[in-house]
């Protein structure tokens, strides 16, 4: 029988950029006992939920809740969307960014995909001006979507959303605006509503803080339009049945009642503290994770301050460093659990993970673990960037609004 | 702010056909820490839970494991191994045969639904015959796939997969076998080898007694072929990627990690009490109920003893009696949750489910709540079903084999 | 490594007289990180509390909480209010009356232990009269405390303490009364106040619903006075330390803080449903029990209808018949416990715990179980008592005032 | 109602010389459901704990676990051993010294109290020459026992109890020999039969990991043999009758079930790393905290390195500076709990507790949060402490031996 206590004495720190560490209270919450998904106690779950969900995505439209991971999420906006064959526009910011492209070309759908080139095209956010170059050259409007990732988890870069809104209007293009905020939501300042998002893809493993297994859709009406008509073939992420369900708070079929338990204590935690508070908290931790980084001279993987992730941050090694050496030896010595750098960034960085139940000093015993495990890597370091963020936070307190 | 502690004192009786109860030593399973899915722990959990689950299917070949709900893994199976316009035969055994029907037609698959007629052909299992007939008629082999639910969960009654098999074999059809055991698995006798099926669809929220939120598909190295030539777009649902990143124990995309852990749980706990004893439970209480339904003089949904399920028992009202009526009494009276009846068995019966972690007094309590509901609602009862239920448990001892 | 985990499949029902099953909703309050005991938040915790807590003993006054099980309050009463070689009068309600007078003599007091002699004896209350009468003799006073158990769970009879309150003033005696109600408690009228009594004894594991480990003494400002002067050597359970302490919320020594988040819990769940409600429940299921033992053709164990125990029932064997022997029967075949038989009572009758988080449906299954085990174990019944339970819980709703 | 969840985002830092913080597989283990305390199951438990627990105590003698927090342990000791009037000497190694002292004197006992003078005087160990030398005045062995405290919880001094034995034989003196390691048991080197301890106390919420509810007496043949004789009035903590008990695995009253539950899981966590291991890791921990404190150019408060403890460090402040104001700030700001400084050493110093379920980046989260609110408080500081104990734990690994 496998143990499945897997760490030393202590608590393990998990700080990737997600799954994030669940707080007790939403594991106590998630412990409640299943119901029947058909009842009376049901319905007024969801009624509740599908309410209180719309305030983190701040819209006032539907937000649909799937009982599948992000990645289904993904596939569910496309496939409501589009047709086979129909061409979107989609930017490299990253290696999700090139997963979706991978996932629209096996739904048949022909993606471009635009980006700045290379390695060192993926320290910089979407770039609205190629978006809107490319858009004016569309006069036929073969274009049906442009897709955009909002917080690159692999990068640690938050692009400018209303930007590429900002382009898409200026070119007259009517392409709808489809974004995943995965591992933005709730962490990063997102609005849905007010930069004309069509469809806003979301999952519950980041700044929700709860385990992986449902994750979100968020609809503009010309999405829900453009869903009645589209030729893909969907049963389990189509959204009529779903919605027509949500009306009374039930789903068309079983529901991840456990997950939901969950989701309502945590968006009672994050709507109780208030979101500003939350996202306030969020840049605070960067800000000082950044000072660390900077403090032992090594280069941050975004190159642009303007959209420094206030989720993540990449940490690039100096030359001939294996960033998956440093990171096993953290691993290994300090029971830390760092983000791997994927696809382009392989072995070039490793990414800290700021978001969800954290706190400072979690944040500085985590900087604590990398600074160590560097110098044991041989990485020369100008300073100490434990001391650096010690004093920055120590500087910056968080007036605390509640 | 919601209570989620829907009940009045005392536990409540959850004695639906799933979601089942969630044992306490699984939802204890499910709180442990979310770890890094990309790290080396959860490898070994993946590899562990990847060779123990086949256990439960019997079978040697893959099981995939989605995270997402049961009626995903419909989807998935379908998706990976048809294509547009393909035809497949189903056969309406109820309430879920109808519904994957439904879902193949949003597939723009073309399903042909034979069966008995009425709410009457609802009461037997699958006429194996009847297909073999359709069968041979299909002599240019347009069929692509016979789609057949194993234990339907919304009349009780479990049909004869091996007879299914035998009538494609005698017909010489290279149909794939599509079988639907959600409701089955780890509770009635089930084997996706010896039974030659191509794709077994099951979930996580009934015999294996977790939360809902994860589904399977167990594949015969036939249906991996399909697979690979199929044209319906698929990429959340596509076996390819997943059964490739399985090999070590991994998943292309965030798995829902607390459900895992809560599978694993269930694996263990199944695997030591045996499987053949786990089976033999479920038969015992199926009678126990049986015995106390014919005691009151009540119809049993299921009209051919042969195919009586292990899962659940549909009782059927005498004509004028609404069962939705006789279940509200029940459930406000005595905190106890039945099934209703679904499609063209609506108000006529209920459902009692008696699955999973149950035993012998949960069914007494049960069968109590619902004798003092029906004479509650008038309905005329020839004798007493407790009574006769505990004279049957005290009978019938279980000899435990472990 | 020992399994814990010791029943087999569905839910072990514990039906004995306490510890009573803990519901779910206290298990995950018990589950908060501990605090700080000398922190600000564990002072706020404190005296929410020790305020709360008066509601459950109907008292002004302080109630003192001990981190220590039932036995110990026992202890603190006699050693704060009593000195080496004072006389006591002590009542025999049982076992538990017993063991009191037990440890008064091990403490080095003089207690003199009345009642109605033999195994019948035990079938009766306190019998007010005879403390009079014993308290009219005693013209010299030397009696310093009464001792009586309000609710015995040996035997299943709540006394009737105000009697004695108007015995022991008609008598004009000027002796302490000292009343334990570890198992009336939150389950049996209580009121301290009312009933002038001067300290009172009570647990945390019968009408609390908590696991066992914290006790409590509410006391009286003669009780207080009593301590000051007292001669027994007293630390632990001094009341001195903990009083002034327990004015900013704070105890003396380590308290049992997670316990203590159960009770917080506790309360606020009993306080909710309103104190009123939960005796009345109580009530009502002791009337069903009852109800089903008369069925049977058995004896109560309580032969006075006045003084039956809401809390539990005792069924007494006929002739012959080992009830020890049953319990074992119901024990392994229905995997229920019940309470044995205790000194006098061993072997004659079992006991029938119907307190705390229980409902109608629970106690249906604890005498199909009960019935059933009797059947086998050979003993002659004359009907059903499940049935008549049934009808019982049927006929008499309990017209919830929440 | 009291929101029990005090604290803001993120895991608070406990970090006070117990209660320490409770693994979650302990809390887990904690919510089994109680059982019967006189059923079949709980004597397995019983056994099955009575066993393992002697490790921990290294004792081939009995140990005897009380439902009680442990300063009622204390008091077991001294009231099963001794009797009203009976001279016991005891030595003043810091506030529990004195508190114990001050029980003595309330039970009625003769406490002589030796030590070094003053604050100074809480800053070593106990002396044991000043022992040997006041037992050997005590010709007519009047002394009766020799009372000490293993590791002196308030200050940071872990006494040479080997030297006390040899210091009591040197003197031929037959006092029995009492030692408090309440927060040295599990963290700190201890041997109950190798050094000749005659009762041995300990508690649950220190090195065991466990919240505080339980507590300990382990004894040896003399013990037990004077409990036999010794007048003081006890019942609750008399040995006797638990001893008797305790041979079936039971308890003559209710056991604390629940937190038995834990001190199983504790054992097994414990046992399974090795006792060894895990005070080698307490060690390494304190060396490192040690290191910080020094490189800040502060003082511990223990001025005998041979007797630092492995369990807590008292960091003494600068004159001028109060402990409590920079404990305050910290909490504050950085959400971290340190132990405040009691009796002498009130305000003098605060106190870090490094034991338990603790892990080196904790450790670091501690210190960096100790720096940064010392820096807020105005104290100065010679340099990092925090970049010190971070090249101690990188230079130090523990060769983990499991």
């Amino acid at each position: 029988m496998l143990n499945l206590d897997f760490h030393p004495a202590g608590r393990h720190f998990l700080q990737i950029p997600g799954p994030s560490p669940v707080p007790d209270r939403i594991l106590r919450a998630m412990s409640l006992p299943t119901i029947d998904h058909r009842g009376p106690e049901f319905g007024a779950l969801g009624r509740e939920l599908l309410g209180k969900v719309k305030n983190v995505f701040r819209t006032e439209n539907p937000v649909i809740i799937y009982p599948a991971s992000g990645t289904g999420a993904w596939e569910a906006a496309l496939s409501n969307t589009l047709s086979p064959g129909d061409e979107v526009l989609m930017f490299e910011t990253g290696h999700f960014a090139t997963l979706w492209h991978r996932m629209a070309r096996r739904l048949q759908l022909e993606p471009e995909f635009i980006g700045l080139p290379g390695y060192e095209g993926w320290r910089h956010g979407v770039q609205a001006d190629m978006i809107e170059a490319r858009l004016r050259e569309d006069t036929g409007h073969k274009l049906k979507a442009v897709c955009v990732v909002h917080n690159e988890t692999s990068t640690g870069v938050t692009s400018d959303i209303a930007a590429v809104r900002r382009a898409m209007d200026a070119a007259g293009h009517p392409a709808l605006l489809l974004v995943d905020t995965i591992s933005g939501l709730a962490s990063a300042d997102y609005r849905h509503d007010e930069w004309g998002v069509d469809v806003t893809i979301s999952g519950s493993q980041k700044g929700l803080m709860l385990p992986p297994g449902i994750s979100f859709n968020a609809v503009s009406d010309k999405a829900i339009e453009a869903s009645r008509h589209n030729r893909m073939p969907k049963s389990f992420w189509a959204w009529d049945e779903i919605l027509e369900a949500n009306q009374n708070g039930y789903w068309p079929y079983t529901p991840s009642t456990n997950l939901l338990y969950g989701l309502n204590e945590s968006l009672d935690m994050l709507l109780e503290e208030g979101l500003e508070h939350v996202l306030a908290r969020h840049q605070r931790w960067a800000a000082g994770v950044r000072t660390a980084v900077q403090a032992w001279g090594l280069e941050i993987q975004c190159q642009d301050p303007a959209v420094y992730s206030p989720v993540l941050t990449g940490v690039v090694m100096p030359e001939g460093t294996d960033a998956d050496d440093v990171r096993r030896i953290i691993y290994e010595r300090f029971d830390l659990s760092l983000g791997t750098g994927l696809g382009k960034a392989k072995g070039k960085m490793f990414r800290i993970g700021h978001l969800g139940d954290c706190n400072d000093l979690t944040l500085i015993a985590t900087l604590g673990g990398c600074e160590a495990g560097l110098k044991l890597a041989g990485v020369p370091l100008k300073g100490s960037g434990v001391t650096a963020a010690l004093d920055y936070f120590a500087g910056h307190s968080l007036e605390a609004a509640r």
